[in-house]
């Protein structure tokens, strides 16, 4: 079901700070950058690697605000991972299967993510304490 | 210097009830299951993916005591990603050039992994909250 990992989802309180020291230290390269106000952040995709299933990015979250999930997640526990995002080839298929498996989903149907793909959140609680996201990569323009 | 996302590193009190999970709700197969003393813990490779520069796997960790690395980590923080594994394709040079970036070394020089892999850890204060692995693969069988 999973083709990937797609992304690792980091908080930052400095998303511009965070940028620099990826590509400084890691010759990482942003790809794109974007203000999700649905998601409450400002995030920058920098990517790791191209593979035939997708490429992999460290994706950097800095919030719009401290009441937004990444701000208060900032609050709770500072600055690291926030979620793990993993590719899958069919969003919906992936859904309906992990929900009748028991998981309980944030997102029940896919939105819009970061760079046009259809995202959908797992609920942590019932994912060993990860916050999960799933990622179906748009149709190659 | 970043050839992928090796993998993500998931705390669990219990290994064999989170490889139950992972292979039921995910589809994932464990490929590799070993007891690190060194690291206190023991663990399990769940591989997501396939790729040219390499497989990319979840990484399950159950400590072998509560005062290990990862006992306390569970201690202090509950289930959730421990680290992030990135691979390198000559770890020594990664470290040189990442040490002298200013970013503390928790391994100055590279040490044995899971699977062969050679291995060193970054320190995540220095990393933005995140306990950043660096993984070069063995050499082909």
């Amino acid at each position: 079901m999973l083709t990937r990992i797609d992304h690792v989802g980091i908080a930052c309180h400095d998303l511009t700070k965070a940028i620099g020291f990826y590509e400084a230290t890691f010759g990482l390269v942003v790809v794109s950058r974007e203000t999700n106000d649905d998601q409450g952040v400002s995030e920058a995709m920098l990517k790791v690697a191209d593979a035939p299933a997708g490429a992999q990015y460290v994706q950097l979250l800095e919030p719009l605000s401290p009441d937004s999930p990444v701000g208060k997640f900032l609050a709770r526990r500072g600055e690291g991972v926030h979620h793990v995002g993993y590719g899958v080839a069919d969003i919906s298929a992936a859904l309906k299967s992990i929900g009748g498996a028991g998981v309980r989903l944030i997102d029940s149907r896919p939105r819009h993510g970061s760079m046009g793909a259809s995202i959908a959140f797992l609920h942590p609680k019932d994912v060993g304490g990860v916050l999960t996201e799933l990622v179906q990569a748009p149709p190659p323009a």
